[in-house]
């Protein structure tokens, strides 16, 4: 595949008028003038901008079928009303729905990867697969369903080595889970090679707890479980003290940031700054469509960096820059990812109509991406393959007839 | 005009296959099965949802053309060196192209109306005209440029009875115009009988100005000043005691939120929920696209809505609901608009594709406009006139070449 005379962004200026050759799954040129001859399929770039996609590191995607059905309730009323009703009733063939309806949002927002924690991840995993995007995945552990833990191990096997889907170990939560069945996804995940995926530090409460019950942090409880290494992505972490943030930061423990649903479900800022001064690679992610109420990484960047500055009360504070890296190289460095506009990378990469008038004038592009971006995209392109051109999405209608379908029953 | 079988809200239900039919520039009847004989345009609304146009109650509009020149600054470094030079270099031209630019993105964003201040106010008003939106516009006011004052009342005169646009008296705040300048400005307001259209309290450093040099607070000193009136916009109101809040509602002042812009700048969070408990009518606006940095409404009720949550600490404390009266029915009544899905009423529309997967499950639409929608609408009408349709604005390819090259001259 080719793409023609598209912007590209290198070290934050646009370069007008290159082309990309993409061979098989990855980047094989970019350059000027590339010739286009014996190529099935070219692309006209001009007037778009190329990025390579976007990672959501934290996602519960199949949510995406609730979305809107609880609002604007307390934590716990929302919780024991509302979702885990309807969570009760919800069959596999609902998630591989409810993440098909996931996948169609994340392409339209350039978001070619993502990190998901949910029920029935064999669902999720054949949804993304037929989708085209690439997933991180994990069946959430909890202790009140012991099946889960036994489920994770077969999961692991039956998708270890496949080219789109990479399976994980995601024990929920150091609150739901004992100490045994933490220690029990660790060594799955050491026998594996997997990350392991884990909501940690939530909440004031959460870490209350741990305080008065084990006089120690969550982040200290899991190093004391060893559990802290580059192969963690811990995702929350709103409610950490400094000596945390060392101590993730020395063990190459992965956080990620979910500032718009941490708002939305009053749990807190995270201590951003401080984890990035204390060296911690930090991702983003959108947590699920009940607490945010999309997938759209462009406005969770955003919302990101003004809150971050409000909260060290200086506008210098978080610079687009810094949050544009979390959407994109931290992700890439937390999962592995050889992704980038270089040769060489995977062809994973998404296309933005610059001729909008939100991102004229055309002069400094990251604040463009960051602050002014809706976030729809034109094209969508991973592992080589095109998902959605010119917003075009094969089968979208029936996807969102079918989700309708299922939301109806579930709610009925 | 007739839009045929689209869907509406209607007490926060939807309701599909209405028909809406416009006559000169107002909604005629809304229903179904109206016939479309004798009708010049006909616009198939299926698949779309009509909502009455969005207000954009603070707006510095024509600054489109200064959009990510500089962010992430501090803000004296950011005015004295980046913005103040720039503004000093500007042209009515520039500002014609500005607004020009600022306009597309209102349209492309549902927004019909909007509430602005800024040099050259004619040359916004002229660009405001040909685009066919609504606007009410003020020159902001400044004793450190005299002529200012002198030049309100004129402008008053070219353009009070227009159809679509409205002066506005605009003393920019109670730090930067003395009290005769306020009280010219608020008589001037009197006697043409218009808005006064003012920044307030919007830092923690006004407010302590204010009570170290006056024992009162600003919106107190404005009150002494007999300006707090229905006819008061006063914007931001990030600083206030309870007794502000009171007094605001007691005179009937309207309040501006400018969320996005408040945690941009570091300014912080206004005390929303005190003051709708007060009474106050309160409205939204996206401030200039140099601190937010575009002009999406849907955005910025987003982002007001969950950072009230966080504030008040928790998710029952703003609902959806409550933003989107701010962004529609609050800034009606503020700007006394005859608009609203209802016959008789302005006919300012907005029509959008429901066909987006973060629109679905088609449940709880108004969470959908606030928490999940990307800000880009299909179709704008304005007083009867298309001014987008299917996402095609005649003429906008031209306005963003001209803006670019204005853009490079200034900061050449």
């Amino acid at each position: 595949m080719l793409i023609k005379e598209i912007s590209i962004l290198q070290a934050g200026q646009l370069l007008k008028g290159r082309d990309i050759l993409i061979e098989g799954n990855r980047i094989a040129r970019i350059g000027r003038d590339l010739k286009d001859e014996g190529h099935e399929e070219t692309i006209d770039g001009r007037g778009k901008l190329a990025i390579p996609g976007l990672v959501n590191s934290h996602t519960h995607l199949a949510t995406a079928l609730f979305r809107g059905y609880a609002d604007d309730m307390l934590l716990q009323h929302w919780l024991e009303e509302k979702i885990w009703p309807l969570e009760a009733r919800l069959t596999p063939e609902d998630v591989y729905w409810g993440a098909k309806l996931g996948c169609l949002e994340l392409i339209r927002f350039g978001t070619t990867c993502y990190n998901d924690m949910y029920f029935f991840p064999d669902e999720t995993a054949r949804a993304t697969k037929e989708m085209g995007l690439r997933a991180f995945l994990a069946a959430g552990i909890f202790d009140i369903r012991p099946e889960l833990l036994a489920e994770a191990e077969p999961f692991i096997r039956r998708w270890q080595g496949d080219e789109l889907i990479c399976p994980a170990v995601g024990p929920h939560a150091a609150y739901t889970c004992s100490e045994e069945t933490l220690l029990q996804a660790r060594d799955l995940a050491d026998r594996y090679n997997t990350l392991i995926h884990i909501h940690v530090a939530e909440t004031k409460e959460e870490v209350d707890g741990f305080n008065l019950t084990k006089g120690l942090s969550p982040v200290e409880y899991l190093d004391s479980l060893n559990m802290l290494s580059p192969r963690l992505v811990a995702v929350h972490c709103v409610w950490l003290t400094l000596e945390d943030a060392h101590l993730l930061a020395a063990r190459g423990a992965n956080v990620v940031d979910c500032t718009v649903s941490n708002l939305k479900l009053c749990s807190g800022i995270a201590p951003l700054n401080c984890l990035l001064e204390a060296g911690v690679n930090v991702c983003l992610g959108t947590d699920g469509s009940c607490s945010n109420n999309n997938s759209n990484l462009f406005g969770e960047m955003k919302v990101t960096a003004i809150v971050q500055k409000n909260a060290y009360q200086t506008p210098a504070a978080f610079s687009a820059e810094q949050v544009w890296h979390m959407a994109t190289e931290g992700a890439y460095k937390a999962f592995g990812l050889q992704m980038g506009m270089r040769e060489g990378a995977l062809a994973d990469l998404a296309l933005i109509d610059l001729r909008k008038p939100w991102l004229y004038p055309q002069s400094n592009m990251v604040s463009h991406l960051v602050y002014s971006m809706t976030g729809e995209v034109d094209t969508t392109i991973v592992n080589g393959k095109v998902l959605m051109r010119n917003g075009f999405i094969p089968g979208e209608a029936e996807i969102l007839e079918e989700a309708q379908k299922r939301f109806l029953r579930l709610t009925s």
